[in-house]
Protein backbone atom coordinates (compact mmCIF):
# COMPACT_ATOMS: atom_id res chain seq x y z
CA UNK A 1 0.00 0.00 0.00
CA UNK A 2 1.02 3.89 -0.73
CA UNK A 3 0.19 5.92 2.19
CA UNK A 4 -0.05 8.72 -0.10
CA UNK A 5 -2.27 7.25 -2.48
CA UNK A 6 -5.65 9.43 -2.75
CA UNK A 7 -8.92 7.40 -0.41
CA UNK A 8 -10.56 5.54 -3.06
CA UNK A 9 -13.78 3.26 -2.92
CA UNK A 10 -13.66 0.14 -2.93
CA UNK A 11 -16.56 -0.50 -5.05
CA UNK A 12 -19.13 1.60 -6.62
CA UNK A 13 -22.34 1.17 -8.75
CA UNK A 14 -20.78 1.31 -12.31
CA UNK A 15 -24.09 3.18 -13.39
CA UNK A 16 -23.24 6.01 -10.85
CA UNK A 17 -19.78 6.60 -12.21
CA UNK A 18 -19.75 9.65 -13.76
CA UNK A 19 -19.43 10.40 -17.57
CA UNK A 20 -16.32 11.42 -19.29
CA UNK A 21 -15.78 15.12 -18.89
CA UNK A 22 -14.06 15.09 -23.05
CA UNK A 23 -17.11 13.00 -25.33
CA UNK A 24 -14.53 12.19 -28.02
CA UNK A 25 -10.95 12.38 -28.47
CA UNK A 26 -11.39 12.37 -32.14
CA UNK A 27 -10.56 15.69 -34.41
CA UNK A 28 -13.82 17.19 -36.20
CA UNK A 29 -15.40 15.78 -38.44
CA UNK A 30 -15.18 12.85 -36.57
CA UNK A 31 -16.08 13.82 -32.58
CA UNK A 32 -19.59 14.79 -33.95
CA UNK A 33 -20.51 11.57 -34.88
CA UNK A 34 -19.67 10.38 -31.44
CA UNK A 35 -22.30 12.56 -29.62
CA UNK A 36 -24.63 9.33 -29.28
CA UNK A 37 -22.03 7.65 -27.04
CA UNK A 38 -21.49 8.27 -23.49
CA UNK A 39 -18.51 6.96 -21.83
CA UNK A 40 -18.16 6.01 -18.29
CA UNK A 41 -14.68 5.17 -16.91
CA UNK A 42 -14.44 2.87 -14.15
CA UNK A 43 -11.00 1.77 -13.95
CA UNK A 44 -9.74 4.88 -13.14
CA UNK A 45 -12.02 5.46 -10.39
CA UNK A 46 -10.10 2.67 -8.83
CA UNK A 47 -6.46 4.45 -9.66
CA UNK A 48 -6.23 1.25 -12.12
CA UNK A 49 -3.63 2.24 -14.67
CA UNK A 50 -2.73 -0.86 -16.89
CA UNK A 51 -6.05 -1.11 -18.75
CA UNK A 52 -9.28 1.43 -18.74
CA UNK A 53 -12.75 -0.19 -18.54
CA UNK A 54 -15.70 1.92 -18.83
CA UNK A 55 -19.44 1.62 -18.89
CA UNK A 56 -20.57 2.90 -22.02
CA UNK A 57 -23.97 3.99 -23.62
CA UNK A 58 -24.64 4.25 -27.00
CA UNK A 59 -28.51 6.36 -27.70
CA UNK A 60 -29.92 5.07 -30.74
CA UNK A 61 -27.81 5.69 -33.81
CA UNK A 62 -24.87 5.54 -32.08
CA UNK A 63 -21.57 4.26 -32.53
CA UNK A 64 -18.75 3.01 -30.41
CA UNK A 65 -16.24 4.54 -32.54
CA UNK A 66 -14.93 4.94 -36.01
CA UNK A 67 -14.43 1.54 -37.69
CA UNK A 68 -10.77 0.52 -36.22
CA UNK A 69 -8.06 -1.69 -35.29
CA UNK A 70 -4.68 -0.64 -32.70
CA UNK A 71 -1.55 -1.81 -33.14
CA UNK A 72 -0.66 -3.28 -30.46
CA UNK A 73 -3.43 -3.02 -27.56
CA UNK A 74 -6.14 -5.54 -27.26
CA UNK A 75 -9.87 -4.46 -26.48
CA UNK A 76 -13.23 -6.55 -25.38
CA UNK A 77 -16.69 -5.63 -25.18
CA UNK A 78 -19.70 -7.35 -23.05
CA UNK A 79 -23.38 -6.13 -23.40
CA UNK A 80 -25.13 -5.48 -20.63
CA UNK A 81 -28.25 -3.82 -22.76
CA UNK A 82 -29.51 -3.08 -26.09
CA UNK A 83 -28.79 -4.91 -29.17
CA UNK A 84 -25.89 -3.33 -30.77
CA UNK A 85 -24.16 -4.57 -34.42
CA UNK A 86 -20.98 -5.43 -34.29
CA UNK A 87 -19.34 -4.72 -38.05
CA UNK A 88 -16.42 -5.25 -38.58
CA UNK A 89 -14.44 -5.41 -41.82
CA UNK A 90 -14.84 -9.38 -42.31
CA UNK A 91 -18.61 -9.05 -41.68
CA UNK A 92 -21.31 -8.24 -39.35
CA UNK A 93 -22.58 -9.57 -35.82
CA UNK A 94 -25.76 -8.97 -34.64
CA UNK A 95 -25.17 -8.86 -30.52
CA UNK A 96 -27.27 -8.89 -27.62
CA UNK A 97 -26.82 -9.27 -23.31
CA UNK A 98 -24.64 -11.60 -22.29
CA UNK A 99 -22.49 -11.86 -25.42
CA UNK A 100 -19.08 -10.25 -25.64
CA UNK A 101 -16.36 -9.98 -28.78
CA UNK A 102 -12.50 -9.35 -28.04
CA UNK A 103 -10.35 -7.48 -30.46
CA UNK A 104 -6.65 -8.50 -30.45
CA UNK A 105 -4.18 -6.12 -31.59
CA UNK A 106 -3.54 -6.20 -35.33
CA UNK A 107 -6.55 -8.24 -35.88
CA UNK A 108 -10.07 -6.70 -37.96
CA UNK A 109 -11.56 -3.00 -38.00
CA UNK A 110 -14.50 -3.30 -35.74
CA UNK A 111 -16.76 -1.16 -33.93
CA UNK A 112 -20.21 -1.02 -32.53
CA UNK A 113 -23.27 0.59 -33.71
CA UNK A 114 -26.95 0.51 -32.47
CA UNK A 115 -29.26 0.62 -35.36
CA UNK A 116 -32.05 -0.46 -33.05
CA UNK A 117 -34.35 1.90 -31.15
CA UNK A 118 -33.52 1.44 -27.56
CA UNK A 119 -29.86 2.23 -25.65
CA UNK A 120 -27.47 0.22 -25.76
CA UNK A 121 -24.89 -0.38 -22.45
CA UNK A 122 -22.01 -2.27 -22.63
CA UNK A 123 -18.60 -2.93 -21.26
CA UNK A 124 -15.00 -2.07 -22.70
CA UNK A 125 -11.93 -3.09 -21.67
CA UNK A 126 -8.63 -1.63 -23.44
CA UNK A 127 -5.24 -1.69 -22.55
CA UNK A 128 -2.71 0.77 -22.01
CA UNK A 129 -0.02 -0.77 -24.51
CA UNK A 130 2.41 2.11 -25.54
CA UNK A 131 3.52 2.60 -29.16
CA UNK A 132 0.07 2.27 -30.12
CA UNK A 133 -1.04 3.25 -33.61
CA UNK A 134 -4.94 3.35 -34.48
CA UNK A 135 -5.81 2.61 -37.84
CA UNK A 136 -9.06 3.68 -39.67
CA UNK A 137 -10.24 1.96 -42.82
CA UNK A 138 -13.15 3.80 -43.99
CA UNK A 139 -11.90 7.17 -42.90
CA UNK A 140 -9.22 9.57 -43.70
CA UNK A 141 -7.40 9.27 -40.38
CA UNK A 142 -4.79 7.68 -38.28
CA UNK A 143 -3.80 7.86 -34.77
CA UNK A 144 -0.88 7.59 -32.69
CA UNK A 145 -0.40 7.50 -29.28
CA UNK A 146 2.08 10.07 -27.89
CA UNK A 147 4.91 8.77 -25.08
CA UNK A 148 2.49 10.89 -22.80
CA UNK A 149 -0.62 9.30 -22.91
CA UNK A 150 -2.29 11.23 -25.53
CA UNK A 151 -3.34 10.66 -28.87
CA UNK A 152 -2.50 12.33 -31.65
CA UNK A 153 -5.07 12.30 -35.10
CA UNK A 154 -3.48 12.90 -38.40
CA UNK A 155 -4.63 12.49 -42.14
CA UNK A 156 -3.01 9.32 -43.92
CA UNK A 157 -1.27 11.80 -46.00
CA UNK A 158 0.25 13.18 -42.56
CA UNK A 159 -1.62 16.33 -42.54
CA UNK A 160 -2.79 17.31 -39.32
CA UNK A 161 -6.03 17.81 -38.26
CA UNK B 1 -4.14 -9.33 -40.32
CA UNK B 2 -1.88 -11.93 -39.85
CA UNK B 3 -3.31 -14.44 -42.41
CA UNK B 4 -1.71 -17.26 -40.25
CA UNK B 5 -4.10 -16.29 -37.29
CA UNK B 6 -6.16 -19.60 -36.76
CA UNK B 7 -10.01 -18.45 -37.47
CA UNK B 8 -11.82 -17.05 -34.62
CA UNK B 9 -15.62 -16.11 -34.01
CA UNK B 10 -16.48 -12.52 -34.21
CA UNK B 11 -18.43 -12.39 -30.91
CA UNK B 12 -19.78 -15.40 -28.16
CA UNK B 13 -22.61 -15.92 -25.92
CA UNK B 14 -19.84 -15.92 -22.87
CA UNK B 15 -21.84 -18.73 -20.81
CA UNK B 16 -21.06 -20.62 -23.61
CA UNK B 17 -17.49 -20.56 -23.42
CA UNK B 18 -15.57 -23.69 -22.16
CA UNK B 19 -14.49 -23.77 -18.33
CA UNK B 20 -10.83 -23.26 -17.86
CA UNK B 21 -9.66 -27.00 -17.96
CA UNK B 22 -7.34 -26.61 -14.69
CA UNK B 23 -9.80 -25.37 -11.76
CA UNK B 24 -6.82 -24.04 -9.56
CA UNK B 25 -3.20 -23.15 -10.47
CA UNK B 26 -2.32 -22.67 -6.36
CA UNK B 27 -0.81 -26.04 -4.58
CA UNK B 28 -2.27 -27.86 -2.08
CA UNK B 29 -3.90 -27.16 0.46
CA UNK B 30 -5.40 -24.06 -1.51
CA UNK B 31 -6.48 -25.40 -4.79
CA UNK B 32 -9.23 -27.64 -2.77
CA UNK B 33 -10.42 -24.25 -1.47
CA UNK B 34 -11.08 -23.50 -5.13
CA UNK B 35 -13.62 -26.55 -5.36
CA UNK B 36 -16.75 -24.26 -5.96
CA UNK B 37 -15.31 -22.04 -8.64
CA UNK B 38 -15.42 -21.83 -12.71
CA UNK B 39 -13.70 -20.00 -14.69
CA UNK B 40 -14.75 -19.44 -18.08
CA UNK B 41 -11.76 -18.32 -19.87
CA UNK B 42 -13.62 -14.94 -22.68
CA UNK B 43 -10.24 -13.22 -23.81
CA UNK B 44 -8.25 -16.26 -24.80
CA UNK B 45 -10.82 -16.81 -27.38
CA UNK B 46 -10.30 -13.96 -29.46
CA UNK B 47 -6.87 -14.30 -29.23
CA UNK B 48 -6.17 -11.47 -26.10
CA UNK B 49 -2.60 -11.57 -25.05
CA UNK B 50 -2.28 -8.38 -22.61
CA UNK B 51 -4.87 -9.03 -20.43
CA UNK B 52 -7.18 -12.11 -19.59
CA UNK B 53 -10.90 -11.86 -19.12
CA UNK B 54 -13.06 -14.52 -17.12
CA UNK B 55 -16.86 -14.92 -16.75
CA UNK B 56 -16.50 -16.85 -13.28
CA UNK B 57 -19.17 -18.46 -11.47
CA UNK B 58 -19.04 -18.95 -7.31
CA UNK B 59 -21.25 -21.61 -6.17
CA UNK B 60 -22.72 -20.67 -2.35
CA UNK B 61 -19.70 -21.36 0.09
CA UNK B 62 -17.14 -20.80 -3.35
CA UNK B 63 -14.43 -17.51 -3.76
CA UNK B 64 -12.52 -16.09 -6.07
CA UNK B 65 -9.16 -16.59 -5.11
CA UNK B 66 -6.99 -16.27 -1.91
CA UNK B 67 -7.32 -13.44 -0.01
CA UNK B 68 -4.11 -11.52 -2.15
CA UNK B 69 -2.62 -8.47 -3.91
CA UNK B 70 -0.74 -7.87 -7.05
CA UNK B 71 2.91 -6.15 -7.41
CA UNK B 72 2.13 -5.13 -11.03
CA UNK B 73 -0.90 -6.28 -12.29
CA UNK B 74 -4.58 -4.48 -11.58
CA UNK B 75 -7.34 -6.03 -11.65
CA UNK B 76 -11.44 -5.50 -12.28
CA UNK B 77 -14.48 -7.57 -11.79
CA UNK B 78 -18.12 -6.47 -12.50
CA UNK B 79 -21.06 -8.79 -11.04
CA UNK B 80 -23.41 -9.77 -12.96
CA UNK B 81 -25.31 -11.96 -11.04
CA UNK B 82 -26.11 -12.84 -7.21
CA UNK B 83 -24.67 -11.08 -4.04
CA UNK B 84 -21.19 -11.46 -2.88
CA UNK B 85 -19.09 -10.14 -0.19
CA UNK B 86 -15.84 -8.18 -1.28
CA UNK B 87 -13.58 -8.95 1.71
CA UNK B 88 -10.45 -6.82 1.82
CA UNK B 89 -7.69 -5.80 4.53
CA UNK B 90 -9.38 -2.91 5.14
CA UNK B 91 -12.90 -3.97 4.83
CA UNK B 92 -16.25 -5.83 3.71
CA UNK B 93 -18.30 -4.49 1.40
CA UNK B 94 -21.58 -6.16 -0.05
CA UNK B 95 -21.77 -6.39 -3.84
CA UNK B 96 -25.03 -6.61 -6.01
CA UNK B 97 -24.78 -6.91 -9.99
CA UNK B 98 -23.97 -3.67 -11.65
CA UNK B 99 -21.69 -3.48 -9.13
CA UNK B 100 -18.04 -3.26 -9.82
CA UNK B 101 -14.28 -3.16 -7.92
CA UNK B 102 -11.05 -2.46 -9.30
CA UNK B 103 -7.51 -3.55 -7.56
CA UNK B 104 -4.64 -1.34 -8.38
CA UNK B 105 -1.16 -2.83 -8.50
CA UNK B 106 0.41 -2.62 -4.73
CA UNK B 107 -3.28 -1.90 -3.08
CA UNK B 108 -5.70 -3.39 -0.80
CA UNK B 109 -5.92 -7.29 -0.25
CA UNK B 110 -8.83 -8.52 -1.66
CA UNK B 111 -11.23 -11.57 -2.38
CA UNK B 112 -14.80 -12.05 -3.33
CA UNK B 113 -16.68 -15.07 -1.06
CA UNK B 114 -20.39 -16.34 -1.62
CA UNK B 115 -21.55 -16.02 1.44
CA UNK B 116 -25.04 -16.39 -0.29
CA UNK B 117 -27.07 -19.34 -0.51
CA UNK B 118 -27.45 -18.76 -4.51
CA UNK B 119 -24.62 -18.41 -7.39
CA UNK B 120 -22.35 -15.35 -7.94
CA UNK B 121 -21.44 -14.85 -11.47
CA UNK B 122 -18.82 -12.12 -12.26
CA UNK B 123 -16.43 -10.50 -15.10
CA UNK B 124 -13.01 -10.08 -13.75
CA UNK B 125 -10.10 -8.64 -15.91
CA UNK B 126 -6.54 -8.46 -15.30
CA UNK B 127 -3.63 -7.72 -17.04
CA UNK B 128 -0.42 -9.69 -18.18
CA UNK B 129 2.09 -7.40 -16.86
CA UNK B 130 5.75 -9.23 -16.32
CA UNK B 131 7.40 -9.39 -12.92
CA UNK B 132 4.15 -9.49 -11.08
CA UNK B 133 4.08 -11.40 -7.77
CA UNK B 134 0.88 -12.12 -5.80
CA UNK B 135 1.00 -11.78 -1.68
CA UNK B 136 -1.46 -13.45 0.53
CA UNK B 137 -1.63 -12.24 4.05
CA UNK B 138 -3.95 -14.60 5.22
CA UNK B 139 -1.78 -17.61 4.50
CA UNK B 140 1.31 -19.47 3.79
CA UNK B 141 1.65 -18.18 0.49
CA UNK B 142 3.95 -15.88 -2.08
CA UNK B 143 3.41 -15.94 -5.87
CA UNK B 144 5.92 -15.24 -8.48
CA UNK B 145 4.99 -14.78 -12.47
CA UNK B 146 7.82 -16.39 -13.91
CA UNK B 147 9.05 -15.39 -17.46
CA UNK B 148 7.60 -18.27 -19.08
CA UNK B 149 3.79 -16.89 -17.91
CA UNK B 150 3.59 -19.55 -15.04
CA UNK B 151 3.08 -18.99 -11.54
CA UNK B 152 5.84 -20.32 -9.51
CA UNK B 153 4.29 -20.79 -5.63
CA UNK B 154 6.10 -21.29 -2.35
CA UNK B 155 5.94 -20.85 1.17
CA UNK B 156 6.81 -17.23 2.91
CA UNK B 157 10.13 -19.12 4.16
CA UNK B 158 10.84 -20.12 0.57
CA UNK B 159 10.46 -23.28 0.73
CA UNK B 160 8.38 -24.82 -2.09
CA UNK B 161 4.88 -26.37 -1.70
Amino acid sequence: MNDAAPSRPLAIEAASAPKRAKPSNYPDPFASRMARREKHPLGDIFGLRNFGVNLTRLLPGGESALLHRHSRQDEFVYILEGKPTLVTDEGEVALAPGMCAGFPAGGVAHHLVNRSDRDVVYLEIGDRSPGDEGSYPADDLVARLSPDGRWVFARKDGQPY
